[in-house]
């Protein structure tokens, strides 16, 4: 499997000269660019605009942030000031960053463990020795995600059948996680394992995420790969060409209801009427048991002009949800780094969790 | 009811001063202009590229275009000249003009009644004679397509919900036809009877005429309208926002089988799925008896860089395909001109069809 070239967000140097530095995934791929993130506005800015996206890319953003926005703070307050002094500086980039993106589940985890490793340690360490506890934290989200990852294509990759068409959508590959991604990351391994798969890459309106990123990054790996619009995918399923459907999820809820990006949810109920298998792969860092099922997940609504045409009437009014809410019952199984899950329930989702403690 | 403004087909003059000008639809909404038809391949092309599109009007095109193309070869011959010059000119035409767009019915049907209305007067006329003969009837089909819609868009408004949300995609108004257009003339009857509806329209990639006429067309009549990209209509039935789909045909088989755009198979299995009702409204003359079922029907793969992005893969593989088969038991009704048939079958299109001679 060949190791990805571009990395979603880098944190390069150490402390003091560290730097946060994101792919614009915005303009991939006609344009390969690094933004330098300064403070927690342009932060903010970045994650809203989908500069970085994805859920473990955004969540693992959103870690470094807050150790950018904590670094000046902590010079500002001296070299032997105690810790204590960030905690304003920490509620505030946890509030800024946390609400930047509400389909994210890994944006709110990652600051909340970055916040209770503040706490466990605030008052026996310096503010800049807290930074640097912090730093150390995130590089270890980090280093997990890129581990979960490879786990998920581990198991997703045994999943897939060993020859047909695959179906996916978005953009679940390597610029959206620490590692190689979720589905994407399965289809490149079982294709990196002889598999004699092709797979449909859904443009996915509005963003075009698929288009522009999951679609080149498969051509490039050699997988052979078609483009399609994502209301052609009905059509690709009733003539036969279609063998599983294979996608990530932002958030899943006790019962195995899942959040996935819009289009999934006609994509499950396709798949189910064709009788194809539906796939979801994703960490179970995603999974949140305070949810008893789908109804309470918030479908943030992005803005209009994503779906507005420069051509079109400046006030025709749009709708533009970010996600869908699957029932758990039109998924055939959830992939996860602890294994697969059949028919995803209450009790399995538990199971899945408890193993994960 | 307002009247369209805009004609997508208009002849003006009469026979040696005639024009053929079509308003470009693959400019709008940003640019509003009358491109003229000049000679075969003018014609052809904006045939195949778009200029012209729908049903109605694209075979309404067609028709001019072969008057077009004939009244010059009619002055070569000279005054005196027996109509029967023409013959070798009129087979180009219809061959010509015939194959610029495989999805569209109307278009070879046109172009049949011409030329068998060519060879009824053939002898009889002089050459320029047959050609005035040939305007008259082809102004005829215009008026006809136009009586057509107004009689489609009185079955269909009654068939509506008196209020709810409407779900259409693609473009099935004024600029698709002669007259008012099919679901979308319903659609605008039915807001025009007092009917408390809204409506979401699919843009419908990867022309974006839900975008770029439909919506913009609702909008303007002030129905209130909402423009969503495809792969939200899912979300938008599990939500119970839409108590209806109603859409445009291509082409209907004996048993009922359709040829509808591209997206209009998931709307079909999706609709079914939650349990609202799928309409369909096309005039009788799209019914093909001579298909039993929508398997012969030619699905047209259209360009690949209408589904390519500037910034992608120049060389990424796309599936383009213009239209979609939806098998007869998907469809709740077809609304024709000669009213509605409830749960399409193999009697019911047959009595349709008797209707119509």
């Amino acid at each position: 499997m060949s190791t990805p070239t571009l990395h979603a967000v880098t944190w390069t140097g150490g402390l003091d000269d560290g730097v946060l530095l994101l792919v614009d995934q915005s303009r991939l791929p006609g344009a390969v660019e690094q933004v330098e993130v300064r403070d927690l506005e342009g932060a903010r800015a970045a994650i809203a605009n989908l500069v970085v996206r994805g859920p473990g890319a955004t969540g693992i953003a959103a870690a470094y942030a807050l150790i950018a926005h904590l670094v000046p703070e902590a010079h500002k307050a001296g070299p032997g000031a105690n810790s204590s002094v960030l905690a304003g500086a920490v509620a505030q980039a946890v509030g800024h960053l946390g609400s930047s993106r509400t389909a994210v589940a890994s944006l709110n985890a990652n600051l909340a463990r970055l916040r209770a490793c503040f706490e466990r340690h605030s008052g026996h360490l310096t503010a800049l020795e807290m930074c640097a506890r912090l730093l150390m934290e995130a590089k270890r989200i980090h280093r997990e995600d890129a581990e979960l990852c490879n786990r998920i294509a581990h198991y997703g990759a045994a999943l897939l059948p060993d020859r047909g068409g695959i179906y996916t959508h978005s953009h679940t590959g390597a610029l959206s996680s620490g590692g190689v991604g979720t589905a994407l990351g399965s289809i490149l391994l079982a294709h990196a394992q002889g598999k004699g798969i092709s797979v449909y890459v859904g443009e996915s309106r509005p963003t075009l995420t698929g288009a522009r990123l999951a679609a080149p990054e498969l051509h490039q790996a050699g997988v052979p790969a078609t483009l399609v619009c994502d209301q052609s995918a009905a059509g690709l399923m009733v003539r036969g060409l279609v063998q599983a459907v294979i996608i990530g999820a932002e958030r899943i809820a006790a019962n195995g209801d899942l959040a996935s990006p819009v289009g999934s949810y006609a994509l499950a109920v396709l798949a189910r009427h064709h009788g194809i298998p539906f796939y979801v792969a994703a960490p179970t860092t995603v999974i949140d048991p305070a949810q008893p099922d789908g109804s309470g997940f918030i479908v943030e609504e992005r803005p209009a002009d994503e779906v507005r045409l420069p051509a079109s009437l400046p006030d025709m009014p749009c709708l533009n949800p970010s996600s869908d809410i699957i029932p758990a019952h039109l998924v055939t199984a959830v992939v996860s780094e602890r294994g697969v899950v059949h028919r995803p329930c209450p009790s399995s989702i538990a199971r899945l969790l408890a193993a994960r403690e």
